[in-house]
């Protein structure tokens, strides 16, 4: 059985995947959502047609959304994922003892309960008892909420379909009012390199900018994404994601992670210059 | 037109990159060599179907390859480069005003021609008056030199077909002997992500280890090779790509460059965990 995924990466680039078999699909309220069985990525779920999840590298962007934050912060006692229904967020998250509660806001029930049968390795710990999912718009959920949250953490889609309006500037502005004055607002922040999702980049960038304070941008390896060369946003209101850096303290907790290091942190937020001159980053922030 | 090349990252994985047309190619005496020209990428080099060089982001390799060896020293005079036939890393290597040799041993003249006719953006500077191209085998044209490069650049295909020599224990003894008593010795190191790529840059660190005191790998992120997380080797009888890095003084140079910086030279070699336990770097190095 010769049975091929395919990505377009843009309309010029195809990614491909052999699968051994497609093991769920289902057209939800709001998207398609698959999942795949590989040889080379073990189980993959794609959200309309587009990767969210391998079992082969999803530690790399689940340590880097939640473990970046955290060790600025080591005070976080309350945070929000807005999406990651896949649950490997908060499968992080609550390796931190000192968390005390976890929102997870995520549009479709159906990712969730498909993620909790067929992907465990990631929706393991969404049964934590510190974890409470709402099945809402994260936009319209954030909008109620003020001085709530110590961290949240932006996991979504990307600005096409369901994740458009988490790339809008109201939203981060309802963000900002949704943090504590120790607040740190994480979002994946789409890819540098091909122009469609360097436009969503410079756009999300620019928007973050005028509402926050500090505004970086820090990058790791991500094989099965589009370029490989993923990005995430720190922004915060008072917290520099390397002045404030808590390296010794972090490295105390002694959490084992298979990515994220403390001199890799470091490194994460020493870009390319063409990825700086595409954001004119604020060197003083 | 619907035309497109597949490269196999790994038996379960492609990526494709449509095609405008392809305007070279030649079974050379060692390998088949194409240039193909493409709207994404603009023209891409490839040897044995796997590709080298595309115009838009060669940059990448060719500036992590040169610039990372010169600012831990700018001393370097006499520079050997093994393979690199496009001639990107010569080109790099040309922008240093202090060095003043620069032999090139590339075993397959068909790739350098080819690359002056068709893909000048790299092979621009193969006539500088420093630049002494030799038409030769890498492994036997460095087994009769000694104490006579400050550098050693190996920009060579993967170890299979014509590039497999140079991933030998004998060979990089051989550049041991040909350095002087500052030399640095680099080298493109293959990838950690796909099984066959990891093996080879596993058995390529152990072999490097064995003979030069200092061993070191930097990572880049270069989309269009596979995974697109590609690592160097930085191997050298005393200097340390860290502790002897020459930040300012590289600054004052003033080179433009659109990849490297000096920030990002320090982040380069923050290498993921799971990158680190496959070679067990010796830290204190």
């Amino acid at each position: 059985m010769d049975l091929w995924y395919t990505e377009e990466h843009s309309k010029d680039v195809r990614f491909s995947i052999k699968v051994n078999k497609q093991i769920y699909t289902k057209e939800s309220k709001f998207q398609r959502i698959d999942i795949l069985e590989s040889e080379e990525f073990g189980k993959i779920l794609t959200l309309d047609g587009l990767i969210m999840v391998t079992e082969k590298d999803e530690f790399i962007y689940h340590e880097m959304i939640t473990h970046i934050p955290m060790a600025v912060n080591l005070n976080i006692k309350k945070v929000l994922v807005i999406g990651g229904g896949d649950g490997g967020c908060v499968r992080e998250l609550t390796r931190y003892k000192t968390i005390e509660e976890i929102h997870m806001v995520e549009i479709d029930e159906e990712v969730v309960k498909a993620c909790k049968e067929f992907i465990p390795k990631t929706a393991c710990k969404l049964n934590d008892e510190r974890v409470k999912i709402f099945y809402q718009d994260g936009l319209r959920f954030v909008r109620t909420k003020e001085n709530e949250y110590d961290l949240i953490i932006v996991d979504s889609t990307d600005p096409f379909g369901p994740g458009e309006g988490l790339f809008t500037k109201e939203f981060y502005g309802n963000c900002y009012k949704a943090l504590t004055e120790d607040g740190i607002l994480v979002n994946q922040h789409e890819s540098d390199y091909y122009t469609d999702y360097a436009n969503s980049m410079k756009r999300a960038h620019k928007r973050i900018q005028e509402i926050f304070p500090v505004c970086q941008i820090y990058q790791a390896h991500i094989p099965t994404y589009p370029s490989g060369h993923w990005l995430f946003g720190f922004a915060s209101k008072k917290f520099n994601p390397l002045r404030d850096f808590k390296e010794e303290e972090w490295n105390k907790l002694n959490l084992q992670t298979k990515y994220y290091n403390t001199k890799l942190h470091r490194g994460a937020f020493a870009l390319p210059n063409y990825v700086n001159e595409m954001m004119v980053i604020n060197e003083d922030e």
